[in-house]
């Protein structure tokens, strides 16, 4: 049982993470964590830096009753022109599974061909990012359930609803693997991709969205689409991706989500970004209700144990 | 509940910290650890590198039967632009408290300001380590209390005695700590201040001492003084601080604490040092008992698994 | 109870020593972990990095359910010029045993003489590896075993049978530690040392097998001495230790063990490498039952969970 890609998930795996998920909040709310994965060792291998992906499976582990084992790149033997297959099939040796953060495409997948233990991809350069696509639309669906209907059901809840993904979109692999995450849905919710021309989501990701019957529509206007957005979904536009400050500055500046922008927004919109944000939220919309990108960090641990809890 | 700085101390909290922290030596020697933190997550940030308080703080937070999250400079994600404030609200949402080390003063003030979670300061650049006084005149009273009345109590016992702070009192944080911390007892202890000239203890720190009724005298003169110390406290001299080879060998050789020195210091006169040494105290020193600064180490562990109790 | 050097394991010990890590294999596969070390804190100390080593320590600790405080040469204090002696009085301040890597020959018996706890040799520079001989040899044993007596007896079994170490004996840190423990028995394999003349076994070690007893063969000739061989050990020859590229690789290719190389070794010859390998084991031979070096990663834990219970 790996966890490598979004399309390893159906609705009814979606649905079981999330109740995990879901009671696993409850569990940390009530006692802080549990003894279920005692005696157990997970192998924390990130062979780039990333805070957040790497402390909340570490937590998640750990608020388990678990062990962990953390591997970087600096200590890592890859260095010294030992494969990845060879990394893998020793750090195996020592633990009951694997997490992999990788630059390269598709390391999860040859990681997970050589492994017997199970492997949890925590994003593979342009590739995927599965963990992070669960609990992006988990937050949504406990976002939406606070002020409704209990068991929080994404199914029902993203049904009719329009997505509206903002920024680069090209290079963002966390919104390739949510987009492709709600194509997996019966009812998925409608697709609104906003960037600047030059970082568009790629023509592959949008054909295969389309082929599943998701509607998808592309625009630079985000005001215009605001309005009907139920949940927007913020993303860095990176200086590096252009080619003077100038241009850089120009699509950055007409991205920042503020207060005084998000007045034209529904009032039960749900507005995630999967940190960090340099500027592209103002610190001043914070306060706002709508904003739960820190509920979705939090989010972040608790749908990291449920997959751990359910591979182990 | 924070750990941001000694004022917020007073001498009953400081009774209080340290009658736990001796609890917790009693305990360590007797079984190891206990389970009074079990299922509870620390979060030991540290901005720059520092061996001894991140492995304390970490010992201590394991040996109460909790667990810890490690966040080292080199895997944050302040370099891509994210604000502390940000950094600390995301790292929260993973743990129960958070131990935060920093190269610039008021660091741990902005992140308690940010942050639900208590904040434990671990030094903010030239600013404040409260950690560290607590550790070490919690070393001077259990030092004194071996030999004398149970339990320890560090008012009845600095009353009336000398503390030497020696070394580079300008830029050594925990020399202010340690200074200030005295100024929260009733009965402070007289301190005398002997520094190089050019490393003398700020004004301000000087004045706020005397203000709340510390007897405090400066001098250059060490062997004069050394008679009436019952508790030397020895800092490094740092290279980088004297324009000249020549200027940091005289300062720096003329303050070096050895066995022949210490013949003229009382037989019950504790020496401590925050460590690292490098020449300031002889090896030949250390078989003196007085020679009390591995045991200080070893209480900065009972220390910070007190305040982590206290906490949380 | 250190553990410094393979001289101090005699064969009663090394008998112990396996007796328990089959204990702990078991163990681990009925239940993951145990709580026998619960409290205990283990400092893991690597002035060099290594993977393997570093990882299968920290688990074999946590799976035995004690705590590891982790401290690598970036975060440690010897770049303020603290000796080794000073960090290790400091560390054992907050832990129960220490585990240290050093590049330098000699540091853990320095270690050993200046702190309390008891310490572990993880590889001191070219001098001893006594960890990796010790699950070296285990792995022979309980290889054998499998297709015999119970319970494995590394003595009984190793008698009258041939050990070829092949590759860099000169450099080879873990080729030395397991010929000298070899020679700890009573009843010793024969040993086959086949490099090229310039990375030859130091003479010292040599000199040392002989006097013990031990039949010592030095040759160049892989293929001549492979139908005799019991157990083939091969090391990675290093680029960096030749004048050309060209030197290198007319020695590199001429020890490389494959499927087609290996037909002329004996269908029960145990194949090891200490890893990480490179081309010196090609990947065609991985599938044979004859490569025992996965398994030889795996019981690295288990011979380190055994010699931590049995110190701590």
């Amino acid at each position: 049982a790996d966890v490598l890609a979004v399309d390893d998930f159906d609705e009814s795996m979606v649905r079981e993470v999330f109740e995990t998920a879901a009671a696993m909040k409850r569990m940390v709310a009530a006692k802080g964590g549990s003894d279920v994965l005692r005696g157990r060792v997970l192998a924390n291998v990130f062979y780039e830096p990333s805070t957040r992906t790497m402390c909340s499976f570490d937590a998640a582990m750990k608020r388990l009753g678990g062990q962990v084992v953390s591997v970087s790149e600096s200590t890592s033997s890859a260095k010294k022109g030992e494969t990845l297959e060879d990394t893998v099939r020793c750090l195996e040796c020592y633990c009951d599974a694997m997490v992999l953060r990788h630059p390269q495409v598709g390391t999860a997948a040859r990681a997970a061909a050589a492994a017997r233990k199970p492997i949890l991809n925590a994003g593979d350069g342009v590739g995927e990012h599965p963990t992070q696509a669960l609990l992006d639309l988990f937050t949504v669906a406990t976002a939406w359930a606070e002020t409704g209907a209990a068991p929080p059901d994404v199914l029902a809840c993203l049904a009719g609803k329009q997505l509206t993904l903002l920024g680069d979109l090209k290079h963002g692999r966390t919104t390739h693997s949510l987009a492709l995450l709600c194509s997996r849905l019966a009812a998925p919710p409608s697709l609104v991709l906003v960037s600047p021309p030059e970082l568009r989501m790629p023509q592959a990701v949008c054909d295969k969205l389309r082929a599943r019957g998701v509607a998808v529509e592309e625009t630079d206007a985000l005001r215009q689409v605001l309005p009907q957005t139920d949940v927007l979904y913020v993303t860095r536009v990176q200086r590096e991706r252009f080619a003077t400050e100038e241009a850089y500055r120009a699509v950055a500046g007409s991205y920042v989500v503020d207060k005084a922008l998000m007045e034209a927004a529904p009032p039960r919109c749900v507005v995630l970004h999967p940190l960090p944000r340099v500027d592209e939220i103002s610190t001043d919309f914070d306060a706002d209700p709508r904003a739960r990108y820190f509920e979705q960090m939090e989010n972040g641990m608790y749908v990291r144990m449920a997959l751990l809890a359910l591979v182990l």
